[in-house]
């Protein structure tokens, strides 16, 4: 028989493995709680109404049609028992395997503040970034309907976070503010206001201060209240305060501040490191456990500078090429390599025209230029012909119309109430 | 100060009617619990996964953008105060206006037969389709993990309705299935079944017998199981009984039978008729009103052979561009004219290279030449240019590679529950 390889998580680690693991003489099996994998770096485009759900998702059966030997199991993971080599789910028989790829990544992190969890909108899943659409649009249509609701924080949109996630929201966001300034006949769309929070005294983290200074710059001429070195306090409804005093007004609080591994990192009950990720030996194995990978989010591994790797999809990417032709030398019985990653850079967008890029061998694009690379970059990346070809079309539509055509709400109830009450959506759910 | 008008429904009556109103010296305020029109023709095409919904959804804002003189309002209508001239709603003051035209279309209607509201799912709204898309690929998740559920009706699904809607949706489903038989390396897809349940002994009822036969022909040669003269007793979980006696174990009962006016029909106080329709005059006014139209699925007007016109868009849409003109005359002074439908004829898609067609003139086109023509008729339709080459440009991706780019499941919460739990989303949610 051949050796059964279980994948555990269809992200960027998970898809990675089973495209290497698709041409070795194994029997592959993916298993995630959704049946598609999600293009993480491009879901701010779909809270922003500039993309639709399905142009960043792609079935894993999809990707996978001409494999007969990668299957994958609609299910999620309950207990993983390491000693009989099986993965336990709650839909079908439980899972066997010879090599276990974990990859299950992370979830958001609310940092136990008090009132966020309850009243803040995540950013992490396809169902986060489509509440969070339908929900940044019954903003307006309440302000047009009731403008007294204006004063008390209805267009107010908190961002906290400034890594690239919190960034290339905001960005966006002030640009879908120009789309709905068209829209709304009755409603002063210029009261609207976007305000980017920071912890730190930095925006983009990782990124050299000229990129920072660019980005900060760029935000701010495009109208977004940039707050370096502010913090929140705790949440409540209709209400952020910070630490120092302030109080601000807001119906949208969108927690863009961090990630925590999936709770499976506990769970499975292998030694854990920094921030609960597991720790793994160079070669992306737990010091025990001789046949399981651990890659991406999840992974403690740490990179020749002793730090852990940035928790980014192109360390997830390669983690899972990476585990995936390991299991390929245990299978003909060679001992696996160490793990490296190649740093090709990273980039931000921050809107319309405007990007920081710091690319290999030192290649630092700003603005204009910086927005091409990252738009080229994505699409190149972006897995699936066919959805490259309508993100490309519907990216085009956007540049030369100035339009942002999904601004539909999916969820009638999210109408009126203080935020969508589909926040937990992306939970687990058991019928 | 400019007379007020007031459209309730943002359907093909609603914006045909604001498409002409916009044109005149009235100031219009549609409103709609939705922001979005719908075009529903294409409804079954997203419940089967050739397109998203955003591709058959239009932002009723973005239709009229560039009419300062046309709003919209997001809320449910609590109430009409026909006296007062005062709309209701629940989100906002009340809408006063000169001039009302009721669009608010219809619902499902389960005919009060035991366990259907309760089992089967509806095709009638965005969030019906999304719904039954997940329902649909969630079966087959379901059956790959446990085979054994095949025979408890995993994949057999149950349309009930032979109209346009459930032709259209049967023929789709078993086009699905062949996308999913790639995509399911370890099932037996054949053992999927679609059966087309009709009550009376004809598909298509108002074709003409030989495209009546042209569609059960078509569909059994694909592998559909048309019954007719078979009605539904009442359904039970995971079971649906007929009339005679017998049951069919199956997980999906999708229930495209027929619809009933909208609740405001009832509660706007106006005399109703047959089917709980509005009895209006041959200017669509009802008799006691000269400043409301009613206009689409409410309207109980006649044709010149006496019979109440048929629920379907085009009937809508010539209504809705009627009343909005008709306003125009009254605003001047004058007097409406009768409303007389102009036929262009109907049709229905059985699936690739099949429809039938009965246009104007006595043009019948029966399968490739008739899907052409549907397929060109429903691209010219579908309002708005980006949507248009948005759909057009999913066509011809599914066409080509016989592929089904937009299955994705949504809401995990879909996956084995017997049914969607999300069928009450489309029905109103006060927070």
């Amino acid at each position: 028989m051949r050796p059964r390889v279980v994948v555990i998580g269809a992200g960027f680690g998970g898809i990675g493995a089973a495209t290497r693991l698709a041409d070795l003489p194994v029997d592959t099996t993916i298993v995630d709680q959704r049946n598609h994998h999600v293009f993480q770096p491009l879901l701010y485009q779909v809270a922003t109404a500039g993309l639709a759900p399905s142009d960043i998702a792609l079935p894993v059966r999809g990707i996978f049609q001409d494999d007969e030997n990668v299957d994958f199991r609609w299910a999620t993971v309950e207990r993983v028992d390491l000693g009989q080599r099986l993965v336990h789910v709650d839909s079908g028989p439980p899972l066997p395997y010879d090599y276990l790829i974990v990859a299950a990544g992370s979830q958001t992190r609310w940092f136990g503040i008090p009132g966020v969890e309850e009243h803040a909108l995540a950013m992490k899943t396809l169902e986060d970034a489509t509440s969070l659409r339908g929900h940044i649009l019954a903003q307006f249509e309440r302000a047009t309907a009731e403008p007294t609701e204006i004063d008390e924080g209805a267009l107010t949109f908190v961002i906290v976070g400034g890594g690239p996630t919190g960034v290339e929201l905001a960005g966006a966001l002030v640009e879908l503010f120009e789309v709905l300034d068209r829209d709304f006949h009755h409603l002063d769309v210029t009261r609207a206001r976007v305000v980017l929070i920071e912890a730190t005294e930095h925006l983009l983290n990782g990124f050299t201060e000229k990129s920072q200074r660019s980005a900060i710059d760029t935000l701010e001429a495009r109208g977004v209240e940039v707050r370096l070195g502010q913090a929140v306090d705790r949440a409540g409804p209709g209400r952020v305060h910070f630490k120092g005093g302030e109080v601000l007004a807001t119906n949208t609080l969108i927690w863009a501040a961090g990630i925590q591994p999936a709770p499976l990192a506990e769970e499975i009950g292998i030694e854990r490191g920094q921030g609960g990720r597991i720790v793994v030996r160079r070669d992306l194995r737990p010091p025990a456990y001789d046949n399981v990978f651990v890659v991406g989010d999840l992974a403690g591994a740490v990179d020749h500078k002793g730090k852990p790797y940035l928790q980014m999809a192109s360390v997830a990417l390669q983690q899972g090429h990476f585990a995936g032709r390991q299991i390929g030398r245990l299978v003909r019985g060679r001992r696996p390599w160490k793990f490296r990653y190649i740093d090709y850079g990273e980039m931000a967008t921050i809107g319309r025209n405007a990007a920081v890029a710091e690319l290999a061998f030192g290649i630092k694009l700003r603005g204009v230029l910086g927005w091409w690379a990252w738009l080229l970059v994505h699409l190149v990346r972006l897995a699936g012909f066919r959805n490259r070809l309508s993100v490309l079309f519907n990216w085009a539509w956007s540049y030369i119309r100035y339009d942002r055509q999904a601004r539909i709400i999916v969820h009638p109830e999210d109408r009126g109430s203080h935020r969508a009450p589909a926040s937990d959506i992306g939970t687990r759910h058991q019928p």
